[in-house]
């Protein structure tokens, strides 16, 4: 289920000669970049050019920007894919779906350990928290909001991964208890409802605030 | 709403002669125990003996452990006791005042910019993700979950933390949008009934684990 994002290079054919040595080369550049420029201000085509490589070749390589920023950070899954992948099937089951797969996903130390390394530095390293913010609102709260439609999708898509980040920072991070320990059905017998009362209106009406 | 967690100084009657002199002496020390010992294992006395004070200077000082704990940290409220101000009163509305009290709390910003340097480093630093792991747990989910009661009281008042801490971690630390600027109101309109269906199994049963 966790694809690896790390596509099979096949000769270069940029200026380097050596295929492994240019993809290394590509992902110290784009390492950088992202973490200089942020997610968003990087193209693949300007990293391509630092690198001295063709655009169509980084395509190849890593698929898509997501893929080039998973590997560059050498996360064996690529979290916007990840989330991708849960998000198509019956609406009523995305809060259990995301849950699994994103559980999923950090429970597997090869991905939870670079990811906490960059949560863990979140806060005080400006870069890293901006390259954060960007990767959430951009990877889970606007695909999230187009899929659940409706007039403050947006909001909602906001609130309900402001829940799936506490379940990170509660189980990753803090290591709190009973979180830390707990199994991934227990995670989503108690929070999928709670993830579906954000995200899905009908189930749930809002509350008035009362004061 | 927000006590000041400083209660005034009456003139030191320990060994050292100048009050003001004395209380930082007693800060210094309680700072420096709390990082290097956690939260946990240090006790108002050993704090005492170490500043070379009557350990009823420090209750008159600072009411309790965790008193001296947020004036250590030079927070103006105390988290710890605006959680139990949210507590009592009808059980329905815990949800609404946890979250409005947070977001009071942690929305001011003297109380927040510490806090904040403090999650900035969770996770990097061994000590601090200690402290903050201990705190959420003696001060948040054990009080939490002796006011629901019932057989899985602990868990679901570990899970209605993470949720808890996840608005925290994206409204103040990753700063993510909509979560950032939403208003209380929002937060809690969207926010409360989550939290109810994890807090009250009455009002939402929990699901079944469909695998």
């Amino acid at each position: 289920m966790n694809k690896s994002i790390d596509a099979k290079p096949r000769p270069g054919r940029g200026r380097r000669p050596g295929r492994a040595d240019t993809r290394e080369v590509v992902l110290d550049v784009a390492r950088r970049r992202f973490l200089a420029d942020g997610y968003q201000a990087v193209s693949l085509r300007s990293i391509a050019t630092e690198a001295g490589v063709d655009v169509a070749l980084l395509s190849y390589f890593f698929g898509s920007k997501q893929g080039l920023f998973a590997a560059a950070l050498r996360l064996p899954t690529n979290p916007a894919v990840a989330i991708a992948e849960a998000l198509p099937g019956d609406i009523a089951g995305v809060p259990e779906r995301l849950l699994r797969k994103m559980l999923t996903v950090w429970d597997d130390r090869a991905n939870s350990a670079p990811l906490r390394a960059m949560l863990g530095v979140a806060g005080e390293d400006p870069d890293i928290t901006r390259l954060l913010r960007e990767l959430v609102e951009r990877e889970l709260i606007v695909p999230l909001a187009k899929l659940i439609g409706g007039r403050d999708a947006y909001k909602r898509a906001g609130m309900a991964a402001a829940l799936m980040s506490g379940v990170v920072f509660s189980r990753y991070v803090l290591e709190v208890e009973p979180m830390a320990s707990a199994t991934v059905d227990e995670v989503v017998s108690y929070l999928a409802p709670a993830l579906a009362s954000v995200l899905h209106p009908a189930a749930r009406a809002p509350r008035r605030p009362s004061r």
